[in-house]
């Protein structure tokens, strides 16, 4: 490792390694919450207890365990009542991942409160957080204090060019991804040598391997092998991530970890903003599920339409924006379609449907066809599928208002150029 | 056949048939022609001598052989100048096929002498006009009175439907396809039925066949079946007849005979011409080639260049022109481009060399580039390609001023509906 180099990870390590008083103050809010809840099986988990969190990233998770017995339903009411009850004199408030869970405050702190079936063997989870415990222990049982700080390290990078986060939003590296990562290579920077080599489908076994999977990037759980760790990482984001290592394994520069924000951008082509403001309480990834569904069906729909999207992007603010970069807002009142072959049975009432019937130089029948759809809001506004209430409101982007509209405009991410 | 039919068949002969008179008229001047050229191995050949010619075309064609010993090269020296000396009373124009021969005019009549060599078999032909005998001796052999009418009905109902000819103008059926499919069928009525069953590839063998051949119809010449008589026929003129068969055989009129001209036409897209003056003499055919290659040349550049073209056509008249119909001429100054995936070697090269660049959810970079030619007209004039002195003008057509224009914006032939 170059001088260099080692100087950009000392000043990460710094701006992302809590302090001792830090540390303190967490740990003395999940003992009041523990405290609470004496007499139930509950237990800190997640990267607080891992040692693995980042400065500032004040968020806490316990997580309480109910006899397998109680089943996934028991959880979901008696299990929660019963942690709501102990909780009550604190500000709590419900929250759903794959089953509700509670969040409450303490000093400032955020603290987690998740039920959870208490099972003998990772493989033997019932519900997604019933493994936890077995994670908590394989990177425990991996990771010593170096070992942390280099997921450290990983996070703050993954963070840095927007791929940290398994949710529908990001569809990128967990932290727990981050930590086998880690584990799997040995080191921050052996993990960037690893993912410059990557292509579109990339296996990496740790301890074993019961199945196929059929992901870009396939990580069989070491706590339970049927599972991929990494499922959640979709090709874009492990691509971006690939990208980015080759990147600063060349240039190395803390720019990939705090990148600058974007200055601001000329709009090229027409860019078209559906601005979506929700009307009712919404889930995260519910919510970022249909908005990537809708990309998709704007995408098709407009060019089906005749229009040339050039890119798509979503920001997500006080209200959700919708941006369709096209070439041009403009499309022609006809087009060229292509009919039956001149041998198949329907050429003939091909002829009779249509207008302007010709035979190419390929034997096939063409004809033109009047758009039925001449402008790309419409079309635009046909294709939102969002199933929460909302208002819709759209309009031409003359100049980039915020960071996201700046990054969509700039295109190349401020940590790559 | 019903008697609506027979009755359109009728009319078509009647309006077809040469009569008495006019068959004299034009075994006289051939005569004429023969006797200056007597001493030589000289015939009437062609549809006049095979009584398939249609009632006005009067042309006729005279060769004259000389023995093979005397090969290609000396019958276009030696063999022309000996026929233009015979013939110099006459008013003689020199004209290019495969080979030059002589076009004389004899009493309002229009007579081609033709030199060709004189071989033993169809198959030893040395220039293509050397079979010419044999195709006679074929035709003559194959087809009596009724089907050399037969023969007269189906070359009108190619004229009418515009695939009549071997030239590149047309690349259809020639004067001796014709004869070939009547006698193939039996009648022209017969030739509708089975063309109405063609497919993209066709073969009609009539007296055997002695090698594989890739075009959309393949009659190997029965005087010669290493050659593929309907050679010149291209899937369009292919397809067109047969579409024109079926739409006969559904609903017989005479209109695909005789069609009548296209009525105005409204102008739907942007239709550009571009006006060619040619300014030195011209042999047809190639201007044709080359007027072909720049309509495929003018198409892939436009493509390219972001146009999407729906049709393209070329008028002949005293001038050509090139008309090209595109959904609209403007195009986006920005356009959407592909590059490598985010694995390869050359990808940090493109994040280097482009201005704008991301990574699309398939793990490929994309980036926007300025489009290097907004104007259809000029993409339009740099893609012409002819070998000819010529001079261009361009417009946009308002309204069409003659039938190849009308018919290009009608697209449905008239015979068709």
């Amino acid at each position: 490792m170059t001088e260099e180099v080692q100087g950009i990870l000392n000043e990460v390590l710094r701006r992302v390694k809590p302090g001792k008083d830090e540390e303190r103050k967490l740990s003395s809010a999940a003992d009041k919450v523990l405290n609470l809840l004496s007499g139930l099986d509950a237990e800190v988990h997640g990267s607080f207890r891992k040692g693995t969190w980042l400065k500032g990233d004040t968020d806490v998770d316990v997580f309480v365990f109910f006899p397998k017995e109680m089943g996934k339903e028991g959880i979901k009411d008696r299990g929660l009542a019963l942690i709501h009850e102990r909780l009550s004199k604190l500000n709590t408030r419900l929250a759903y991942a794959e089953h509700p869970y509670l969040i409450v405050e303490v000093d400032g702190v955020e603290i987690d409160v998740v039920p959870a079936l208490r099972v003998d063997r990772g493989d033997q989870a019932i519900t997604a957080v019933d493994r936890t415990p077995f994670h908590t222990k394989y990177v425990e049982g991996k990771l010593n204090e170096d070992g942390r700080d280099q997921v450290r390290i990983l996070k703050r990078f993954l963070k840095g060019i927007g791929v940290y986060g398994a949710e529908i939003r990001v569809m990128g590296f967990s932290g727990y991804v981050s930590e086998l990562l880690t584990i799997y290579y040995g080191s921050f920077l052996k993990v960037l040598e690893g993912s410059s080599k990557w292509r579109e489908r990339n296996l990496i076994v740790l301890e074993g391997m019961e199945r196929e999977f059929d992901s870009p990037l396939i990580i069989p759980d070491p706590v339970d092998p049927r599972r991929n760790a990494a499922a959640a990482v979709s090709l874009k984001s492990l691509s971006t991530f690939s990208i980015a290592s080759r990147a600063f394994l060349r240039s190395p520069s803390l720019n990939f970890f705090f990148p600058r924000p974007p200055e601001g951008q000329e709009v090229q082509g027409e860019v078209i903003v559906t601005e979506v403001k929700l009307n009712e309480p919404y889930v995260d990834d519910v919510l970022w599920g249909q908005l990537r569904r809708t990309a998709e069906k704007v995408r098709n729909s407009l060019t089906s339409a005749g229009f040339k999207v050039m890119d798509i992007g979503i920001c997500q603010g006080e209200t959700v924006k919708i941006l369709v970069q096209l070439e041009t807002s403009k499309v022609g009142e006809f087009f060229l379609s292509q009919g039956p072959p001149f041998y198949l049975e329907q050429a003939l009432s091909f002829v009779d449907a249509n207008d302007k019937v010709w035979v190419g130089e390929d034997g096939r029948l063409y004809t033109l066809r009047r758009r039925k759809q001449l402008s790309p809001e419409r079309v635009i506004l046909e294709s939102i599928s969002l199933k929460y209430a909302h208002t819709v409101s759209q309009y031409t982007l003359q100049e980039a208002e915020g960071n996201c509209e700046r990054s969509f405009l700039r295109k190349t991410p401020t940590w790559l150029k």
